[in-house]
């Protein structure tokens, strides 16, 4: 299954970490690419590319200023995450090649909840988008893309019991 | 199971909104309490007392500047979420009654990771305390917080298809 993320509103500064990790997390929980949208952030872009370099892998970074564009385009299963969706049924996903997962800064157009096919709540409560964007990877990815050997990295990590182990490939 | 969180080494302005994230994540993913420690920073103490209070149940947050008292005067075991760590076995917390949930900001002191009994990294590549966090609570409460009505709640979420619907309680 190929997973892209649309991580939409950014807003420079303000939201410059919580889109890093969100970006972090697509990667690391198995999303083949993160679109970003809103305010276009170059140091955002360019700190993403460059972990993705080091620590291997495929995974794509990207700026699109029209994201109505790009949910409209998109050719597969769209998810939008909010609090204020379903409870996520795993078995909706299980068939599909492309899934387009949608996550928002602070406030979501409406547009968005008609233009996905599934607005999903990771729970009813506020919490975080990189939480519920973790919780969504999980269930239709599972835990293998955490575990993953990535190609052509140059940096590896050896699990320690209480220490820190890193190989780097020069 | 009772589950407190520290959430070590805060920055003011720079981490104001991931701490804030991993406190509503702790909230609502079931742990009982987030201590945050570092640089002290009312306002995100105020908003995630004020998010608590809107939205019911007993969660506390507290601040404490001896980062070391608490983790030495806990009783229960004591996890630190690194990626530097160990894949995570659930059983070894099934029998336990307080568990210390530990993450960093940036960079942890390397006396963490000997007064903790485990070091557990969620994957061994780079993504979110945010995400660590949420992972390691649904790994060891499941998915029952998520959902469970809250105390007291001024406000509540009725899920829905494609809107948005909120029951104000005054």
């Amino acid at each position: 299954m190929n997973v892209t993320v649309l991580r939409m509103g950014h807003r420079h500064e303000r939201d410059k970490r919580i889109t890093t990790h969100c970006a972090l997390v697509a990667r690391a929980f198995g999303a083949k690419k993160i679109i970003l949208s809103g305010e276009k952030d170059d140091s955002v872009l360019k700190s993403v590319a460059e972990a993705a370099l080091r620590w291997g892998g495929n995974f794509e970074v990207e700026y699109r200023e029209d994201w109505k564009s790009v949910l409209k385009n998109f050719k597969g299963l769209k998810a939008h995450l909010t609090m204020y969706g379903e409870k996520i049924k795993p078995a909706q996903f299980k068939k599909t090649k492309n899934v387009l997962v949608v996550i928002g800064a602070e406030k979501v157009p409406a547009e968005v909840y008609k233009l996905c096919d599934f607005n999903i709540a990771i729970g009813s409560q506020p919490h975080s988008e990189v939480a519920a964007l973790t919780v969504f990877l999980l269930k239709i990815l599972g835990e293998k893309p955490l575990w993953e050997k990535k190609r052509n990295a140059k940096l590896k990590i050896i699990p320690q019991r209480n220490s820190k182990k890193v190989v780097t490939k020069l």
